[in-house]
């Protein structure tokens, strides 16, 4: 029995999110239907992040036990034509077989997509989230200092969640532009041990808030102290949210996973 | 009665192409119904460039005559709540009665899109062709300086065609590159008067095998001179073509319109 790591990509636009629903039409789904069919086992992934409808990644992780002998790392492969276009597996690799995606301490990199038009462009409508308006970055990376750090987010998660632990750490909070033809691209980076329920949805929404002038920087800190979901700004929607990557900085055999 | 010029966007990947038809689901039926909806007018627009199914748009363009008093300008913005989100009208503006857009002198602007990576992106799938394998730029650059000027492109034209002119003048033909996170974008920039039929999908087609080695570079000039559709490369796939921009040199008003 091996254990087997898969890195992921999908474009949650059409998909009821990560996680197996009775209605299936979710990425775990579909990686059990195809992987069982491939290795003729009963297949159910475990998967690191459980993404919510709507949001994409370039870089989830599964793993999953087989008894097959397909090499490991051919595993990306043979899997792929079973699979709908919208999700691609990138690479696989064997893991120690007490290795659980969850469990084991990991570095999680989301970025929310923003892009300021006038008229939302139909090629980046999937992808990105649309404002009418000049965001203040300054303003907004003042504002994200104050989210950085190990601190209780209670306030920047959504109250449909069972977690009670609501202390994470955000190691970093980046505010990237890139000119566009006719409008501009905003991009928050925001890399941490852990993310709790639309915890970067509700930071988006909070810094836009804040980039337009409707959020004073210093009430960042406020609503962090407030323990409150009522307290921060507005969940931005799902369509900007991408799960970038994940990194296990204690499994020493990803390096050169991580660079495709 | 008042002519109008609208510069339409589009992600071509559901519609067939932006030609009426009988089965409608047409980028040319979509605006239609909407603003003869708006304005309680039979409207039949007069494209400027038909482009094919699955062809995408920043900056189609399209006239109409009407009687409306809507002022110019704020046409863009009535029409869009009628229209797929897959459209978008991203400006509006009075011409002259007499102007056609398919008539009038004009440079047309196309992109081809190539992505190089060993599994296709899913969030890239639908605007790039994804290739496996490192495209020699300077090869490609090289071959396509043979097509800049005034040629008779027969060997670059679909053979279901009905022009009988096959004479075109390319300004400029131009390959960046960008990278990607995994991989790297190159993109085919091409400038000229106008385009046969799947012209730029033929040069993207014949340049990428240039750039993979398996055509030679003078081999390009040949295929001019053959005047055979057989004798240039591949049409490459319809999805990474993008018409970019129009522009009507004699057409004076268009300043402000272009910039957006």
């Amino acid at each position: 029995m091996k254990r087997i790591m898969l890195r992921v990509a999908y474009d949650g636009t059409d998909f009821h999110g990560w996680q197996r629903q009775p209605d299936k039409n979710t990425v775990e789904d579909y990686l059990n239907e195809a992987l069982s069919k491939l290795l003729h086992e009963q297949i159910q992934v475990i998967g690191a992040s459980r993404t919510d409808a709507g949001v994409h990644a370039y870089g989830n992780v599964a793993v999953f036990d087989t008894e097959t002998r397909i090499p490991p790392e051919k595993l990306a492969y043979a899997v792929n034509p079973g699979l709908p276009q919208q999700i691609r597996v990138l690479s696989s690799m064997q893991v120690p077989g007490d290795f659980h995606p969850r469990h084991t301490d990991s570095v999680k990199t989301y970025e929310y997509q923003i892009i300021e038009r006038e008229i939302p462009f139909p090629m980046e409508r999937l992808y990105a989230h649309t404002i009418y308006g000049t965001l203040d970055v300054e303003k907004m990376k003042k504002a994200g200092a104050y989210l950085v750090g190990e601190h209780d987010f209670t306030s920047f998660c959504s109250v449909d969640t069972q977690v009670e632990d609501k202390v994470r750490t955000i190691y970093a909070l980046e505010v990237d532009t890139q000119t566009l033809e006719g409008g501009r691209k905003v991009t928050i980076r925001v890399r941490g041990n852990g993310f709790l329920y639309n915890m970067v949805r509700i930071i988006a929404g909070t810094l836009i808030q804040v980039g337009l002038g409707r959020i004073e920087i210093q009430e960042v800190e406020k609503m962090l102290e407030a323990k409150d979901r009522q307290a921060a700004g507005p969940t931005a929607p799902a369509k900007g949210l991408c799960l970038v990557r994940l990194e296990y900085p204690l499994l020493t055999t990803t390096k050169s996973w991580d660079r495709r």
